[in-house]
């Protein structure tokens, strides 16, 4: 087989628009052929830095152990309370200090295009680990594995956008991941939670896109369900997220009229909208993601810092 | 000498009643073998998640860097304010994550059962590092071998257990682990602060146990003195706390009367039961705790993670 | 060439007046030998307690990332609110437990001589990382290996210390280390801001020291202007801050008198006293500053650990 030049290598990885089908496949390939190499020392002199200016523990912990899992070393800039932030630092003097001091850094911040900016100014890779309510690559990323996992394939399934699809960054990020294949899309979720109109309309140039208040009408249809959490601090008026949320919710009830193959994901953390008794159906493939979080992550961490992998 | 089972391959460290005579005699054999040993590269591929959901100093850092002694890695859940669990996420849905990360999970919590609980869930060893008021195993490890080291024995020894006897978690674990010996125990507190009946009345059946509320008549008599903090965060009530802290205290003047190898012991924090004047005392022996801390709980991890341990 | 004696080798470094010109000059010396060598493995078996009891970023992750680049572990006290600090534990048991889990000690406080004591009562190295507003030794140094870089030397350089003279910790460090060699200091702030007239009385024995109220007489002789931030956590009084704060600054219109290799630098954060279009000048040097605190603490760590280094 021919082998591909490595796209990743000493790349930043700010949004995942700047990557395409073919490159979606090497980090998948790469990463069925890592995964039982794992743990290896594959980065034993490398370090990352962990600057998570917004609260994480999935994207920070999976990041974390991954590194681990190559044998390479992380830094964490710490919590606002006890670092120089405290003292008046600008973000920019933060990111060029870290940058002396580690290989890449992972970075999550409450604004868009942080991360791009970053990726401007710092000599090491950037890795976008959550920007704003727009981009998170790497979730992304691992999204789509799971899917491709599960279902044996992305084209032709029918999958459902369920929930928060207005805030929701990891909703975006996805959406644009699935446009490189052909699936058809149910955007489901109540009126002021919609896809924001821009993403909506340029998404629609690629993705066959339909738009539902609820599941019920859709779910003998649905192959995947990609449920997001109300996100309370995404919302810029409380009385608008008291009023829906709880309104939206994944049980069993709705489940009696599934797929029998039907695959059931959900970034985390979760609140009510899908309870803890369907952790045990069949269906319940969200733990499957969190695992898959912590291999896309090592083995893109990986293809960063290796030109030519073995893999 | 025909070698033992180890008691301690892939299981759970969950309550000190889950293990007898054998298995700590198993224990405190491999540390002493296992000590100079130290540091090595036995557990390189292995990581551990810490999760201390309440404060935690002395507990945490030993396994961490008893995990950086055996050439591991340990990964932190990190603070409450930094974590998912500001975004409301249940404490099960934090530890299936975690599981997926790590090798084992280091578990502080403040209820009763919770460290039970994830062990039953979790694929993962789980060690229990200090839960509600009852039960901190590997602290009663560390402290039965104090004892050991510093006295030869435990049988026969008249051992003082002193302080807050109610709400001192580290109390009862020990307790129950000395029942596998056969010491004469003295409960010294304030009324207010005497050990919880039911307990009391289950620990009577293996162990001579007798009652007092000052050391002043007892203390001739002494071979170990284990005192424990009043913890201010134990109490319901906040006035009943003011009450009787400082009344009770280990000084000079107490000494006066003690055999001359009286170890005296204290968990750690202390407040001021223990003043700094006593530590240049002989008795002393509570900074040995500490060390005795890391040296078990290596211990510990090494043979949670070595089904045949070379020591 | 003579090999000299280490003087680092499992030495404290409580205050740069410890160290003389012959140490800072071995300092460097190997400093230069041992950039090409990291990472490497020479402190595989060591580790080090991060007790960082007032906010740091800078100092705190070139301490890990040294560490990390040599092959060693840290582990971290934590914050105030995670750790036994909570439960009303002091200092002296806080530095004593961490004697007992790691090979050195990296401490910042907000008290002058806390670090001293601690060098005292701990069995292992005690690395100041920052104690009051009088020491901050590792800084000096690094300081010093910059200026060095940077211009070749630091005898008959006219060297203008700028800013918050009074309440910064790195001016007083910098000056006593500057005393081992024949500068010519100019110390420039505003008067509630001069230098405190015991350490100026004190280094004009050795010093060639003139004081002024601005950088716009002066500024054409200068080799290196070393700002500092003017530190709003060291006012005793809030209002005499905001009074000073921003008269003094370093724009392009100061900078039009400066000679051709004028060197900036700041040992960071920083507020406004340098704003970031200084950045793009070939004067700003202060990231150099950052990069050389990685080098100097990697190699202060190896010597320490290291009796006999082969660099």
């Amino acid at each position: 087989m021919k082998r591909l030049k490595n796209p990743f290598y000493n790349r930043d990885i700010v949004s995942i628009k700047d990557f395409q089908r073919p490159d979606l496949d090497y980090l998948f390939h790469v990463a069925n052929e890592i995964k039982t190499s794992l743990p290896n020392d594959s980065l034993k002199n490398k370090s990352i830095g962990l600057m998570f200016l917004e609260p994480s523990t999935r994207t920070r912990l999976s990041f974390e152990s991954a590194m681990n899992s190559l044998g390479g070393k992380s830094i964490s800039f710490g919590n606002l309370s006890d670092s120089s932030t405290q003292k008046g630092e600008n973000l920019s003097d933060s990111l060029l200090t870290m940058d002396q001091y580690v290989d890449a850094i992972i970075l999550r911040h409450a604004s868009e295009g942080v991360s791009r900016y970053a990726s401007e100014i710092c000599k090491n890779p950037i890795i976008n680990a959550g920007s704003g309510s727009e981009e998170h690559p790497t979730q992304a990323m691992l999204d789509v594995y799971t899917i491709l996992n599960e279902c044996g394939k992305v084209d032709n399934l029918n999958i459902a956008i369920f929930g928060d699809l207005k805030y929701g960054r990891t909703v975006y990020s996805l959406l644009y991941a699935l446009s490189n294949y052909k699936p058809n899309i149910y955007l489901v979720s109540p009126k002021p939670l919609q896809l924001r109109s821009d993403p909506l309309i340029e998404l629609k140039n690629t993705l066959n896109i339909s738009v539902h208040e609820n599941l019920q009408d859709i779910i003998s249809d649905l192959d995947v369900i990609y449920t997001t959490r109300i996100q309370k601090e995404r919302f810029p008026d409380l009385q608008e997220y008291e009023r829906v949320k709880g309104s939206y919710k994944i049980d069993n009830n709705l489940l009696t009229n599934a797929k029998e193959n039907l695959v059931l994901l959900h970034p985390m953390p979760r609140s009510d909208e899908i309870p803890g008794e369907i952790d045990n159906t069949p269906y319940a493939k969200y733990f499957n993601q969190v695992s898959a979080g912590k291999l896309i992550r090592s083995t893109l961490l990986h293809l960063i810092f290796t030109e030519n992998p073995s893999f």
